[in-house]
């Protein structure tokens, strides 16, 4: 079928990318919490339907700020989506994705040989014009080699490990580097707020990321398994840190707020996965399920509270309005993909509904959501020979010619979704239905401007070698536990999905 | 596996049906709302994760009273799901049930010959002892012969139609009754307060039933198509009803719980239903879509704002808690299903924590839930046949060995699920695990006592005959329409699924 689409509906996308003006007066010391979880599920939080209900904190945190329901991710997987949220820019500008396969997730394994990039600017970097002291508490996952440390990016000070924690530890083969508790971002905020010192934190706990982790007193406490139980111990260190700023009298001036990385991990199974509520597959995938994230953004005295948004926003979104927040003009020598939600935020501005979300999957963009409509240009779950092996991203659900196990491409006549009547994306649009002729009109002149002014950045994410592994980490000497790492031999890495 | 159960364990379900005793002391004129929804799903509320968040009053609701989240149907149909709600018992004791096939959901359509016995006590006979008068506003569904109707089972109004309001209307070979307008419910609020006369209202409102039906005003409002449109009308609806009870300050003297009848109807497509949240298919099944519902108990200054219940209850137990209410004594004379919640909603007790829930499908026992475990004995979704034809009660979900398409028996070894883990029933105990075989032993103790003590009630809904239709409903004759039946011919209806 052939659409012809009338100019006026080209002209949304000009609209979007100009209504970005308003500036926060009051916020040039406004300190910044940002909470990031690791494959925590839209659907496990209680006010976002966890039948258990087991996140008193997070729902508190809800009533008092504001939740958005529609908040994205900028890719399915950890690193990436952590590069967007640092960076204010898509994976496949700041280098954050692979070229190795079509449309491939890619991450930071110990043997990766890439990393953020020093030509990237991140949110702590920016921060300093303003005299923010930041600091990560948990997991940076942007390159575990000296160069890509935090401290080489603009962090003053991190608590953590460089990347995922999974096993073997101890091993003189893959060696690793344990979990770590996650508590001293509360001592940084008693310090920097002695010192009157605006600042970041930057928590990524990672006890949600298999293996599903949670500390003794909260073993066997929630109704859900090993996995409810970290739910309900990061629940508690939520409450204890907005408590602490109520404490210090600092809560009318921190702006706090809590997401995740990336969609539930169904595929480790329900011990150590969380729930994506009524939304389709998960981690991985560029189904709701694996990029609409819990969102909820607190600040007293200047969001109102019990607020819902419907505002499509995105990681990316929480670079460009920190630097408002912190009244630091954002980078002008680049592309940058987050907008800044202030205007919505506090004042509940819709000027920004039409702002397009892009679904990537290492270097394509699969799907883009405009309003509530959602265009997928490819479909993918994984591979028929992966889910033999019984690796499956959309376990219990299955959408004829939607989860497709092949990678599909839609370009001439993508699959259309209206994600107000059907957010689970199981009813694909009539393509002969006038409704799916108008959407595509207006969906396409913004992937057209979007492509059109694309410039990828360096994939970093494409060489392995297993020389870079962490063969003598920091403090080796000391336990006489460093190792010696063998002859450099790189490789393209393989990115299976 | 022959699996050994201590005796211990049998003792449990002797435990569960001895602590009902508690009463309420100062309940003897508690006015009584039940508002019944039509084919809503567990997941069509803000509060339990309807992503667009457009039920206020609901989640208003919620936030001033008690949200069950373990609350279940009788039956995931409309006639033996409100025979139930109205009796206290199991479709299997009341009649409302068929023996025809092995089985099957059963209803009142037109044809149907039966209806509620005469010898089912319904609550508004009982509420009478205590002078209460009853009105039912919307759909009745308990047969539409004039013995089976509403004024004849102890309500003193009716306004509402006695069946489904599906079309084709103003037929003359399938004669049918519009549909209502449902606001006569405010009308007798109104009256009974003024003549200080303790009331019984049961608002079966049918709008979210297919066909959808949403008012002008409402038409293109929601985010979700009509169907959202008319859950913003209820929702709209449940706001002024419980707004008239505070403006008549007899807010602390009512007692209001909203509740579905099933789960929501997913084979009516996107436009026609709703979400039934995180769980398994809907409407017709036994899994958590079909019979978990939305569930708030409402009453200012008795139950506390903001509670969350884990409670394992159902519609019977409305029956049982509406007379503890209303300080009667309920039936001795018969087996009744429900318990008095009362302890629960009031004093938050635990007393009734492993009460268990059992999922029936027409004559059969399909499933029973027993504290966190769900055992299913048979699974059944539909007929390949009727799948083929495109009626697919479980779309877009495919769990394999569970969500079966021919009736497959696990008698011997049910299919166990934890639903605190797993509350989508993907992912079944291992019949090798030790957790199985414990559970399997105190579930066998509460299943094995349940059927011993079963007496089937005479079957409702096994006889269809075109001349039982309303061929003259009341009223025809001034307006001239009144049509000839024809000749009485019965069969023994046909109840596919």
């Amino acid at each position: 079928m052939r659409v012809v689409c009338a100019p006026t509906l080209i002209l949304i996308s000009v609209t979007i990318c100009c209504s970005l003006t308003e500036k926060l007066s009051n916020g040039s010391s406004t300190n910044i919490i940002i909470m990031l979880m690791d494959d925590m599920g839209w659907g496990d939080l209680g006010v976002l339907g966890q039948p258990s209900k087991e996140t008193p904190n997070l729902d508190a945190m809800a009533a008092q700020g504001i939740l958005l329901t529609n908040f994205y991710t900028a890719n399915p997987l950890c690193s990436p989506s952590r590069a967007a949220l640092l960076t204010g820019r898509l994976p496949v500008r700041n280098g954050f994705y692979t070229t190795n396969a079509h449309a491939r997730n890619a991450y930071t394994p110990q043997e990766i040989v890439g990393g953020i990039s020093k030509d990237e600017i991140l949110l702590p970097e920016m921060l300093k014009k303003n005299g923010y002291i930041s600091k990560i508490v948990g997991k940076w996952h942007l390159g575990h080699r000296p160069q890509y440390l935090p401290l080489e990016h603009g962090f003053d000070e991190w608590f953590g490990s460089p990347n995922c924690h999974f096993g073997p530890y101890n091993s003189s083969v893959r060696p690793n580097i344990p979990l770590y508790i996650l508590f001293e971002g509360l001592d940084f905020i008693r310090r920097q707020t002695e010192a009157k010192q605006p600042f970041f934190l930057y928590w990524a706990a990672d006890a949600t990321h298999s293996p599903v982790y949670a500390s003794k007193s909260f073993l066997g406490k929630s109704q859900r398994g090993r996995y409810g139980d970290a739910i309900m111990e990061l629940d508690h260190s939520v409450g204890q840190i907005l408590s602490l700023l109520q404490n210090l009298g600092i809560e009318k001036n921190t702006f706090v707020f809590f997401t995740s990385d990336n969609g539930a991990a169904l595929m480790s199974g329900p011990q150590e996965s969380g729930s994506n509520g009524p939304f389709l597959c998960g981690k991985e995938t560029t189904f709701e399920g694996g990029m609409r994230e819990p969102a909820i953004a607190w600040w007293p005295g200047h969001i109102k509270g019990g607020a819902v948004s419907l505002q499509p926003a995105n990681v990316m979104d929480l670079f460009t309005t920190s630097l408002a927040l912190a009244g630091i003009s954002p980078p002008d020598d680049r592309m940058l993909d987050g907008l800044d939600l202030t205007p919505v935020l506090l004042n509940g501005s819709h000027q920004l509904d039409n702002r397009p979300i892009f679904f990537y999957r290492g270097n394509e963009m699969m799907a883009v959501r405009l309003g509530q409509y959602k265009a997928h240009y490819w479909t993918w779950s994984n591979s028929l020979e992966e889910l033999k092996e019984g690796i499956n991203f959309c376990p219990g659900q299955e959408v004829p010619g939607v989860t497709t196990h092949d990678q599909k491409e839609h370009t001439l006549q993508p699959l259309i979704f209206h994600l107000g009547r059907d957010p689970g994306e199981k009813y694909p649009l009539s393509v002969l239905s006038k409704e799916y002729q108008e959407v595509l009109c207006s969906v396409s002149a913004v992937v057209q401007q979007h492509q059109k002014t694309l410039a990828p950045g360096m994939p970093q994410l494409n060489m392995c070698d297993l020389a870079v592994m962490n063969w003598s980490p920091p403090g080796c000497e000391k336990l006489g536990k460093c190792l010696k790492p063998p002859t450099s031999a790189p490789w393209k890495c393989n990115w299976p999905h």
